[in-house]
């Protein structure tokens, strides 16, 4: 961290600075300049609040040369987080496909989708029980039926099942569930975080839409500092000014995370566009990068879905998709191995 | 609603759909041209999830007209609603100066800055207790504990207190509060919503950080739609490219909801900015186009606060800021008033 | 200027880079910690391009604290730029309303609109000839001619006229105009702000819709490096998510401005929103905070404009809106010398 | 084009509006509903101004159906534009590779780069004469002189050039240019384009940082309304809240491209990150959804280079990238054959 002094700074005030931040364990480098004093510290600055500091009347600005998170950080935990959810894993190299609709809508649909999507190589099953929607009049998910449909999907098909929980007071829904999705709008619920911290079932953090990496990972350290290691980031798009998807699939968050964290990191190209014709090119970008695994909506009849139609594949389109991704992914490990 | 078909619709779908829409309870008109075939969708399409028509195949696009919300809109309820807490009024020309500190501290600190916030003219006290922050690390709020300390500073004062709520488990603790603040980061979190639309309670939903108009008029109609019709809205400042202040404070906010909806609308420039510097100038701003309050942070000690100092005033300051706001909006209410 | 080192840098390359920067004629200060070196650069580093240093291999990153700007800041010039156009003063307390129709169009309405704007109380009249407009196919701006006309209404009310220019080439049809507006979308048409920057009328620069501060006063400062100190800022919408108001007007711009730069700031809320029915407001709030001036469009038939109609007052309107607006600014300018 | 009427409109102003729109050729239907009027327009809108008829008193809204480009629209024109360039072509199922430093700093680091990247496969050469940089401070490029050294590169490795226009002024020293650049700031330098649509080479179009895809095609039609339809258009990076990255490479740009328009997209995966770690996971990600090329900055010395160094590969680094990315181009080619 760097503190940039304003010129001619009080000596009281710089000196009671001086010693706050010796009891904060950081040693403190000053650079004394003609019209500027820089102060570098050094040391482990994380549970340092910037915002301390910035509002001391003889600071100009103050930045973070470290980053704010430790657990999640790859530079404390170099090797790859690797999940393990049934007799899949997420992350090492594996890649992963979540499918399935964006709700689920009842037995018959919930089992016939699962079948679908399970013979075409997805490694779990997707479902929305609890469904957040921006109007209230909007269908709002079968709630704890819900779940209680994917689990005889799961008990039928064999996949292990990732669905949404919206509030702590749901968790009791979610024995069964095998990763527990937290939706963009709660990236920052940090109340849900921290419960979902203090249990152990695996949690996918998809990104909030205006969230930076940062801020996201932040989340991500919520969970972690719980004591859960079992997370697993979703990049699901952001909100710029581009209205003519959705949102826009940030793909350089697959390569960045990469090298900031050592978290799985999985891509939603379905949310992201809410096209269904933008599904399978994204989705071989996401792979071609080196996406952990990719999070597809798959309804048997988009045209009546209760929610998220535009953007769901047919089981068809979803199992032509699915042939070519597994071995394109080999392709690329293969690709990638020979020269690095 | 408008929808455009694609050329040469299928037309046992395009039946389909029609009879669909009957249901509805809407009528029809029928655009027939050479190149495409237009709906036009008449009555009440406020609960018509658009999402289903776009998924069809026949379907090229949609296109909403009327707003998506209802008890929210000033269309159907054209005069101002005027929330009554305690002795105050918040809207209908009056204007609201909620003033204190980010995070409460202490006894002593709440209760010194109430008094000196009150004698300064502010109508009702801030404070947080449960602090959404972004990082783990970061102190999180006094809790239950500060919700006692606004009381106590309520009891002193006779100042009504605005607090947020991050869970609906925390709603307990709100018994002696008089508006409870949503805070951005929850202004999706719609189970918290539906519980706060169910209680009597003045609810203020500050803007998400990248919510548009609409979706900030949505989140209020879910609290409306569960009964609770005392609802604040508050312009935060929304996330954008310029990294200078913390966030960008738009102003247009005020009119346009002016325009769309009857519910007050109060401006926070405190945490719009980051900067206390920027606090009087758009406090102005905010009085001179007609917002109905303001959310001011004011610490008497700011450079050690626990949380937001640097976008605080000192009680001083906001005497001085809060001698001038209320004459300006004398001012400005008899500037408009004579020509319109 | 900080550049933090990553662990263990090669001495061969930090002595190579060290040698450089004194060079450049900056002094170096040196903190050693545990697990990183920081360098803190003082003197004049507005010249260092810190791309040059974030390219070696032994460096992390770099951080700039000083401006890049130089006659642009405040820093080094700290009283108020004052702009004369004719026997207006753009700056230092005075209130400018630039007001016209968005394009010329006529000699009939141009000299209609100029003498109905002069007698509401505008100090300069605006008028477009050169139109950069998004589709080739809409109206280009009568170009040329459409200076003579403005130049007619200046000859027949004695107001200055400001227009835009488009490109270099169009500087020689220029000699009458008394203000060069340099448009949002040609914010950083650098050879264009060369050219600007070698003659002597004052200039406008409007700024990029997705321009940070910086940027837009390194556009500034371009043409003052060319020796033309006569530049006026001109804050009109930034680009966001929102897309019910064309724009987002950023109004913090005016004061941010004010601390970094000693610049006059004037605010467009016409094209800011694209609606008519904000510009009022807009305009209250923009003197309020105490921007230097407003640029408003002005148009006798909007219905009937070649260009953005939508967002023009009619000369009635105008007049009524500047009735108000001179006197807020009196009373804003006595309200802050009160205690200031 | 429909067109929403308020509620009651003035009888005698939609018989206007009708007769005005049917000078303009299209047929008008009108779907007459309780609360409101919607007008369906039919027939060639592209040139009808939306913002004359938004301006009418009694006009609600107005939605654009049709896209208002036609030049470049693939409606009007399925097949794929190829553009030739030498022995290369551009779209049509191959894939083009432009490589090159940021600028042109000599003639020896422009032949040694020239011949690098020839070897490495690149089927064209890019460098920077002409430098549009954020300070006037920053080296500007080496003009005139820096299109010679391209020439001279040109001659010796038989590479044919690709660089960047700032102003009309430059096109005399662009005769043995083959492919224009227009910049991201320069996407809408309305003047630039009409006289690029004015000449035969072809010309590249950067999408503006804060640029609609819409926009973008508009400035595309800009050049071919004026009768050049030898246009490339290459996504660099959209501006956003993101900071982490200098730009946010908004991949979808490409398959959403590909269904609007016929002319062939290209990605700069350089200029969007500003990393040289994140260049060969971006392109690998281009490829694999079909970009028809790649625009990647090489310096033989990127810690030396006068800009732009932190995003550039070295040579060997990108032959090991171009080792990879035309298998994967081939790879992908017959992957999306099998089924499509």
């Amino acid at each position: 961290m760097i503190v940039v002094l304003k010129k001619n700074p009080d000596r009281g005030q710089l000196d009671s600075l001086l010693q706050w931040l010796e009891k904060q364990n950081v040693s403190v480098h000053e650079s004394v300049g003609e019209s500027s004093v820089i102060l570098g510290l050094v040391g482990d600055t994380s549970r340092i609040d910037m915002d301390l500091i910035s509002a001391l009347d003889i600071v100009d600005t103050v930045k973070r040369v470290q980053e704010p998170y430790k657990n999640a950080n790859r530079k404390f935990h170099p090797s790859d987080t690797v999940v393990k959810v049934g007799d899949t894993q997420i992350g090492g190299g594996n890649l992963t496909i979540m499918a399935g609709p964006c709700s689920v809508e009842s037995e018959e649909q919930i089992i016939a989708v699962a079948k679908a999507v399970k013979a075409a190589g997805a490694t779990m099953l997707r479902g929305g029980a609890f469904k957040p929607r921006t109007s209230p009049y909007s269908f709002q998910g079968l709630g704890e039926e819900g779940i209680r449909l994917l689990e005889a999907a799961k008990r039928e098909t064999g996949l292990p099942i990732v669905t949404e929980i919206m509030d702590a007071s749901q968790l009791k829904y979610f024995e069964n569930v095998d990763v527990i999705q937290v939706g963009a709008r709660n990236m920052q619920n940090f109340n849900l975080l921290k419960i979902l911290g203090a249990q152990e079932k695996p949690v996918m953090i998809k990104r909030g839409a205006s969230s930076t990496y940062e801020e996201w990972l932040m989340s991500a350290e919520y969970v972690m500092a719980g004591g859960n290691e079992n997370v697993i980031l979703c990049e699901r798009g952001i909100r710029t000014f581009e209205t003519y998807t959705r949102n826009t699939l940030d793909i350089s968050a697959v390569p960045v995370l990469r090298t900031l964290t050592h978290l799985p990191v999985i891509v939603d190209p379905s949310h992201a566009t809410g096209k269904a014709s933008l599904v399978a090119p994204l989705a071989y970008a996401a792979v071609a990068l080196g996406a952990d695994g990719l999070l597809i909506e798959v309804h048997n009849d988009p045209a009546h879905a209760l929610s998220d139609g535009p953007q769901s594949l047919r089981p068809e389109a979803f199992e032509t998709l699915a042939e070519k991704l597994f071995p394109l992914h080999d392709y690329v490990v293969r690709m990638k191995g020979e020269t690095e």
